[in-house]
Parts: C-alpha cells; structure tokens; sequence
C-alpha cells in the first residue's frame, strides 16, 4: 500500500512537522504519520513562540532554513524583543501566536512540499532488522518502510492526564493518549521513564474585569524571527497581568490533600521552570504573590490562557482560588487545568545526531527525549529531520557545536547530561552566549545550512549581503572621523565626556551611552550611508563594535574547546583498561560513549582530572 | 462552580451548534458542553452543505434564524442550484465547503454570542428528578443544573470504528467515543439502538490524474443560501467526476469475506440512501459502474473526499480498488474509509418538540433520533434549541407542520414513524412539495421565527419587503397587455404560439417556453419594472404566475389536513376500550400517543378505517 520511504515522522507537532519539513526539502521522500490530521501543529499549552533563549532557537531554526520562524511571523498577534535593555547576547524574541492560524499555516507548509505524503493514523510500533529501523507498524497492522523512522510522540506516550484525584488516559485534553510503542521500544532495550506537564485553564474573556489589570502592549515596532521576507505585524494584541494574593493561596491549599503532584499519583517530574502555581505556592512559602499573565489565544476567539496558573487541583478548588485573582472575580473557565504524564526516553540513549545508540536509523525528537518547550521540539525535530535524510542519503551527519548554536547547546546537553525533569533552554546554559546571538543566526548558521542543501540560495545571498554591508558600515566606522567643534555640543547634551581631538566614529560608539543612532545626527556622511540600509545589518555592526571585546574572548574560548573537540574517541574504546579514571567516569564514559574529548569533559562525573588522563592516553 | 442555566446544550456538531445558537439568541443562558473544544461543527463526512431536500431545509433554517445559511454562505468554495432544469418545488441548493473555515466560523458565531457559556469535557449522565432533567453529570463527577438540556451526542455513543476485521473504540477518526450517557438514559427506560454510518478513503490531491476526470464546475452565477446580505461567491473550485469499473469491483469483492458490514459484525443499519460502495456493488451487481465524486476539502488544502466510495473494507483492499477508478492510478490515501457503529434512541420516544416523552425537559437532536446527514441534524438542534428555550421560559411550543416546512416533515415522520435506519430527508417524504419551495422558506417561516423572537426585525422587513414587490410584479403581470403586433416576432422566434388579439403578460408567462426574463423584451414597461428589482422578488413572482394552479390544489390539500391536526386527542385517552380499533392501532396508538387524529393518521399501521372509528369517536 506504501511505497518504501525514505523518512517516515511519527507526530505532526513541531518536533514533527519541522523534521517532515527539512527533510522533504533536502529531497527526501517523507511520510508524515499522525494520530489526526485535524490537528497537526497544535499549540498545546500557551499560544506563543520565543522567550528568553527559546526565541535565539526560533532564529537558529529559521536560520537553518525550518520553517518555525516563518509560521510564527505569520501568524502572530503580538510581538515584543525581551531584555532589550540588556546586552544583545541577552534580546529574546518573543510572540503570541493565533493558535488556529498557527496550526493551519504549518499544514499548508507542508502540504505545499510534494515530497511530503501524510498517514492518520497510530504508529504502534517499529519495524527492525539486524537492530536497524526499517519502517513503522500502525495500529491497523499496517507495515510501512523506511531507510529511516523520527519519533516525535510528544506527551501522548501513555499520557495519562490528572486532575485532583481523577485521572484518564488522553495525549491532550479531548484527545487519545498513544498506546504500544512504549512497550516495542522497551522490548529493544531502551530504558525509559516518566515525565509530567501540565497546563492552566482557559477562561472566557467576556468574563475578565480588565480594569483591574495590567495592559502589555507589543513593541512599538515589531520585528520578526524570520530573516525572510515575511510581513511585518501591523496590529496588536495586548496582554494583561495580574498576580495571586493570599487569599487565592488559601484556596488553593484546601486542595493540596487531594493534589496527585503531592499526594504521589504522579510519579514523573515536572518542568522546574514552568511550575504548577500549587508548586510555586509549596517551595516558594514566603513570596505573597504570583505573576499571573493572561495571553488571548488568537485574534478573534474569546478563548485565552491563564500563563502562571498551570495546575492539577481539583476543578471546583481551581475555580475557587481563580475567582479570587483581581480581574477574575466573575471568570468562566472554559476547562479546568490538568497535568500530563507521559513517556520518555532518557536522551543519553542517542547520539549527537539524535539517532538512538541501539538502533540504527531510528531518531527522537522533542518532548520524548525529555525536553520542555515547542522551541525545543522544533529544534530538534529540525535536526533529527536533516540527520535522518543524510543517513538515508549516506552522507555525513549534521551536528552543531555548543559554540555554534543553542541548538548544540541543546542537544550536547540532552545526550551527555541526559535529564530526569524536562528539560529547558536558557541563556545560562550557553558557554558562549555573546557568539550566539539572535541578531546573527543567519550568520553562524545559513551558510552550513544552504551546503547540506536546506537553506536556500535566496537564504545565502541575504546573509552575504547582510555581512558585507554591515562590515562596509563597521570600516566606515573606523574611518569617518569628527572633530571637537562638530561633536561636543552633542556629546554635551548626551551627557558624554567632550573630546579634545579628532576621533572616529567607531570610537565614539564604544561609549556606553551613545547609540549609532544618534552619531548620525553628528556626521551626515555616517547618516548618508545608513539611510537606505536594513536596520537589520546596522544593528549587526553596532553590536560588533560595541562588544568587539567580548566577542573576541568567546571567540578563543571556543577555539580552546574546539581542539578538545576534535580529539574524537573511538566509541569502542574499552575504559576500563583506564584504571587511573574514576570508577563513576569510566563508569559514565562506557555507558554514554562520547564522540570527542570535548563531550566527556562535559558528562556530569567526569571530572577535569579524569579529562587530563584520557588526554595522555590519546596522545596529547 | 457554574451558575445554573436555561439550557444545556450537549455536543457542538450541527445540531448543538444551533441549539445553543437559537436558544441564547432568544435570551437563555445556554451552556455548550462539548469533548473538545477545537473540533466544534466539524463536517465528520463530506465537505458539502445542502442537496437535493437538504438544501430545502438549510434556506428553512436561515428563514427561522438559524446559522447554517449564513455559515455556509460564509465558507463555501463552490455552489450549485440542482434541478434547475425541473420545476422550483425541486431547485435545491448545495455548496462544497471549506472544512476549516466551516468549523471556524460557527465557533466565531458561538462565542459572540454572549449568553453561551463553553465548557470542554464528556457529559456522561443525567442529573433527573422527579422523572425531569435538571441537569448534566460530566466525566469528572462535576454537576451542572439546567431547566432544560438538549442532547446532541451524533456517532460518539459507544462509538465503534470498523476497518476490515478490525474495530476499534472512537467518536470519529482520530477522536474517543463518548461513555456512559447511553446506559444512563437506559436505565431512566429509554430504548437504545446501534445504527451505522461509513465515510470513504481522503486522498492527496497531488496524486490524482484529473485529464482523466470530468471536470464539475460550479454555477454561473452563484447563489446563496441566506435570505440576509452575506457575500456571494466570487471564485470557486472544482470537483471531479470519475467512475468505478469491473476492475474496481473485483478488488473490492476480494476483501467480500472480511467486510464488517457482509461477516455479520456490524449489527446497526447504515444509510439506505448512502450506501458504501461494497453495499452497491452488491445490491446492484447488474450494474457495471458507478459515480465517484472528488471534493475539494477546501480552498488551499490538498486533502479531497472521494464521495462515492464510503467503504470499510481492509484498507489494502480499499487501496487496491480505489487505484483502479480512472485518475487515481498513482492515488496516496490520507487515511481510510471507514464505519462506524453508535448508539441512537427510536425517535418515537419524542415529542413534536423533541422533548422526550420519558423524561420532561430532556430533548434530543441528531444522529442520537437516527438521522443521518447535517442538514437533518442542524435542523432538529434548531427545534430542540428553540423548544428547549421556551420550555424554560414556561413559553408554548414551537411546533412545524408537515405543510410548513421540510422540518415539519422530518420531525412529524421521526417521531411518528420512528426509524430503524438512518433517515435522510427527499422531496418525495414530503406531500406539499410546491409549498415548500427554497425560494419561499423565508415567506413561509420568517414570520413566525419572528414572533417567537429568533428571527430578526431586519430578516422580517426584509421578507415584508419581498412579498410587497412579487405581489407588485404580479399584478403588474395582469395589468400589462401586448398587442399582437408587438409579440408575435418575438414569439415566433421562441417558437410559441402568435397571438390574435391583445393579451396579458401573466397569460404568456404561464406559457411554459416563456420565462419573465424573455417577456422583458416584449414590454419596455415590465423591463423598466423589473430593473432594479431583487432576482429574488422576481423568481416569486414568475414563480406564482406558473405553478398557481399546483400551489392552488396543495393549499386545499393541506387545508383539510389541517382540519385533522386541528383534532387534538387526550394524551390519556384509553384506546383499548375503542375495541373497533385494530389490534395493531391500539398498540401503536397506545405506544406513540399521537397528539392530533392528523399525526395519528401517519402513524404506520393505522388504516384510514382507524381514523374513522377514531373521528367518530371524537364527535366528528
């Protein structure tokens, strides 16, 4: 009934969906297999994209030529850069999403790529020979091959939702859980776990007193997270704030016998980051209040998202202690919160290019390898989508180094740390945080990505247009000077010390509280180069002259790690021979097998003294 | 934790959507209670509104003011007036629809209406007293009160999906099947039974040869189907005509022995009139062929509905045939046909109103009375909706004839009749079919919709306006004479028959090769009438001119049937001590307890003889 595939993608969220996507566009045949195609791409839990790290990830994935950014710059009703007062390394992108829009432009992407063909129906288990996946079996008994299967099951791995003491299957609120592939994938010796989410309710906005909130407006003048031409948001919506007080605290305690987090229902951990507001309430005793902030789920629908009240409380307590929240008094919920358990596959069990290590030509992406987030999903379905077409095409695998991206970043972490709650980009876990940058994705990204043939020429010559104009403006820069008499009076009403000779531009812009922006009302010719220039490439020279040192310092940190980096080991290596290691590294060293120096030093246990042997004994 | 309501709706397909619709559009406080919130008025079937009877019934529910007409209007890609050739009693209108914006725009509707409450969760009991309904219980063991609750539930009652020899629990594909309402409403005494519905393989556009097809085109110039000022059509799509064959038989014979339907397996009645297409191969083995119908999804998507092919044969066996039909050669399916087996309740168990006569203040609407297509469905919803809306404002009940409307018919033969499969509405159930005519439904139904507070001010102007102009246009018709001299080229070339002397232009019209279009030639004066007239107005007036005669006789008709439905019988009246009954009279009588001799004379098994025993009885 099937022709034989090259990739076949389990799951049409966004882990999935952006690997069907990336691999279809390198040439791939790919079948995307789903439990219902009504609802590929669904926002489970808050309608938004982006955030502090997630919305650097959003840029890489765009970078790399996916498709995440594209859907959210379409398909977005607010748009706000966080942590704009910050350094660059620290500007987050940031949208609120139109959860319908969102799900319907990802099916039209995908269905406008012809080497994407589509299957609903439940994947229950994998087809494998000689300990390689050739193909997926459905629950109809349906055999259909593959040279290589991506699994992106989400939280529908016998999801198991919870409120206060009920608890049923389900993948999603009104929505099946998957049943089987557990059990076939633990059959092939995979170890696997549980983890647990859990999202608020949705209430009707024609019940919120808006008077007693606070309103948060988009950026005056929204950017994007696509370097494409995408449109560019001409209205907004706003978000409103409120915050919990004791008396909602109060409530919410009547329901803590009865909590499944506390009563120990549910066994999997929970996003430590994202927590429940009964969490938020037990750990964080002393603090009076919680954010609450109240997203709209679209741009007409009543529908929106209580983001900070996520919970498993029984449905009458959430409705009690809701209702105490100025704003909430006379709220309707349109369901209850609820949280989610769900498989996962601890991702110390893949390699770096998210292939399992026991068998080849099988990957796993997203929330099934332990991750939180749908930046992280898409990332690494992304990833997982180029391996899998490489290995089927027998070409070289696509990795990206910590100092390359937060998706190195990301996926290193998963595979050498692993993770036993789920697991959450953030800028802290970057090394090199000044190198990756939203701002220049495209950069350190689009060039690998067009020569694997994903990013498009279109892409590459917009990023080499971007580099040359924006170094065009930084020698300028350096060349354009001003003297004293031109520059003082304005320097003066900048509060910023005078000069006493002629300088460069480039000098001046070092200092803190000047912005290019403003020097071009002191050097018209500075003026005459930028005006007709993407505000795009001056900002990416404005940042290069201004953490020039920074940037420099990362760079040969990175190149330090680089050379650990490239003493690869062989994965064979037999480390108990090694008896000068401690016993937990050889130990994690044997049970992970890293591919480089560079990844050992990184496995929690193996510690800088166990590093310096290995070095000795590869020859160094 | 909710307040309590006017009216409880269950279930948010067609038939909950315009109950909920009509009964807080007349000022109840509704509650819509549904599995999940996305998939509100889904088209579980085929992406088409209307057809021949159907379309009928949806220009009735726009009259009354229901959302059906205006929704489709709203969404529809292609649109089509059948059997314009016949005459109007049979014009009827269908359109393709876009299965998203469909489902979307309903949910638009719903939510600015501001006396609907949402909630997303599984109702799963009753909440009665005293023999009445009170309220609902949901999956989680929450209460919720209400004067009046309307049931919707469509396949999901113990729904079974069917492929081949497997079968598998669900509401649709993709979706859970609703547990636990039926046995409940057995145990207050309600009767339950299985019926069957099918729904054919989608299929990938991009895989279809359509050289090979016949191309399906949409109207000229395209109507609509409300009565208000919604936007026409202003491009469409097309479907797509092709044909099974010998070889396609022979495929789908070779899987005879592992059909459901054939093995015994299904044990509920599909519908006659919709049959899949293993059921026509076998019906009707003399014939050779049959018509398959490819329909576009929607305006962008590639997902088509192969109408024509409903089956629940194995897939491979479905695969096999389907790549036999000329066209789909290289066909990729989305996923296959199937069946499903659900519960219904024999709708003799109702009222005129659609209130159950077992327990007072429960309605039900749907494919839960054995109904099958949407048009059926949305319009009892509509008369539950209403009726349930009255019934908690303690207001009388809102009841059709069969000589007022298509939905007089179908609910006078429901629940009279009862069903022990799924009933489709035609024309020919209809015994006043040139009343009700789909030009005229707002004429016939507006008013009344207005009396009881659905229908709008403007919808009764608009139809006030409407009759005054085709009673203009009429009598303009009598007045307005031609001389031989001025007719007789125009009639030769028309081939009609010259004139002798001066004659009206309502005796030409009623010619039957003149149309009033054709006379504007003739009489400068009609033209300068008609010019800025409503195509509307003037299809009424012509229409009245040409079919007097038949809508004459039908009035008489249903003027003396009204003499028999104006014979009200004691609910409690005692047919066994009527012992000139028939045996079989008695027991139905007795079963159905016909409010009117009328509905009693339709009640299968009681003979005109009865009714005479029954009128002299009762003093006539």
């Amino acid at each position: 009934m099937f022709e034989k595939y090259d990739v076949i993608v389990v799951g049409a969220g966004h882990a999935g969906c952006e690997a069907a996507h990336a691999a279809a566009t390198m040439g791939s045949k790919v079948l995307l297999a789903t439990m219902n195609l009504q609802t590929i791409a669904q926002m489970s839990c808050n309608p938004a994209m982006g955030g502090v790290a997630k919305g650097q990830i959003v840029r890489e994935i765009d970078a790399l030529g996916g498709m995440s950014g594209i859907i959210s710059d379409k398909t977005m009703i607010q748009f706000r850069m966080l942590n704009r007062s910050k350094g660059p390394a620290m500007w987050s992108p940031r949208c609120q999403s139109d959860r319908f829009r969102f799900s319907e432009e990802w099916r039209w992407a995908l269905e406008a790529n012809t080497n994407i063909d589509f299957w609903q129906e439940m994947v229950t288990g994998l087809i494998i020979e000689d300990k390689r996946a050739i193909g997926v079996i459905t629950s109809l008994g349906l055999k259909i091959h593959a040279d290589t299967v991506v699994l992106t099951n989400g939280t529908f791995l016998n999801g198991l939702i919870h409120i206060g003491e009920k608890n049923f299957g389900g993948g999603r609120a009104g929505e099946r859980a998957s049943v089987g592939l557990t059990a076939d994938l633990e059959k092939l010796g995979f170890k696997s776990g549980r983890m647990k989410t859990g999202t608020p309710p949705r209430v009707d906005k024609r019940s919120i007193d808006f008077s007693k909130m606070e309103e948060q407006l988009g950026d005056e003048n929204p950017e994007k997270f696509s370097y494409t031409n995408t449109p560019s948001l001409k209205q907004q919506r706003s978000c409103w704030i409120s915050w919990t007080n004791q008396e909602v605290h109060d409530e919410l305690k009547k329901g803590f016998d009865k909590s499944p987090m506390f009563n120990g229902k549910i066994r999997g951990l929970g996003p430590r980051y994202c927590p429940s507001v009964e969490d938020k309430i037990n750990r964080f005793a002393d603090k009076d209040r919680h954010q609450i902030f109240l997203e709209p789920e679209g741009w007409d629908t009543v529908e929106m998202y209580v983001n900070g009240f996520s919970t498993s409380l029984p449905e009458d307590i959430q409705y009690n202690a809701i209702r105490k929240i100025p704003g909430f008094e006379n709220v309707k919920m349109f369901r209850p919160g609820y949280a989610i358990e769900y498989d996962y596959f601890p991702p110390t069990q893949l390699k770096l290019t998210l292939e399992t290590k026991l068998v080849e030509n099988l990957y796993f992406a997203g929330q099934i390898n332990g991750t939180t987030g749908y930046e992280e999903a898409a990332s690494q379905g992304l990833m997982a989508g180029i391996n899998a077409h490489l290995k089927s095409k027998k070409k070289d695998p696509f990795i990206l180094k910590r100092n390359e991206a937060y998706i190195g970043v990301l996926i290193d972490d998963l595979i050498n740390k692993g993770t036993d709650e789920p697991y959450r980009m953030f800028t802290s876990r970057a090394e090199f945080r000044t190198l990756l940058r939203q701002d220049n994705a495209d950069i350190r990204l689009t060039p690998k990505a067009h020569s694997i043939g994903l990013a498009s020429v279109e892409r590459l010559e917009r990023v080499k247009v971007k580099i040359e104009q924006s170094e065009e403006i930084y020698s300028s820069l350096q060349n354009m000077k001003v003297d004293p008499s031109e520059a003082n009076g304005f320097l003066e009403s900048n509060s910023s010390s005078s000069l006493r000779e002629r300088t460069t531009l480039y000098n001046l812009l070092k200092r803190p509280e000047l912005n290019i922006d403003q020097l071009r009302e002191v050097s018209p010719d500075l003026d005459s180069l930028l005006v007709s220039t993407d505000n795009e490439v001056i900002q990416q020279a404005e940042i290069k002259v201004k953490y020039e040192r920074y940037i420099e310092k990362e760079l040969q940190m990175a190149e330090k790690m680089n050379k650990l980096e490239n003493l690869s080991i062989n994965p064979d290596f037999d480390y108990e021979k090694l008896t000068s290691l401690s016993i937990e590294a050889r130990h994690k060293l044997k049970d992970i097998k890293p591919a480089t120096l560079g990844q050992a030093s990184r496995i929690s246990g193996v510690s800088p003294a166990d590093i310096s042997v290995l070095m000795v004994y590869l020859g160094r």
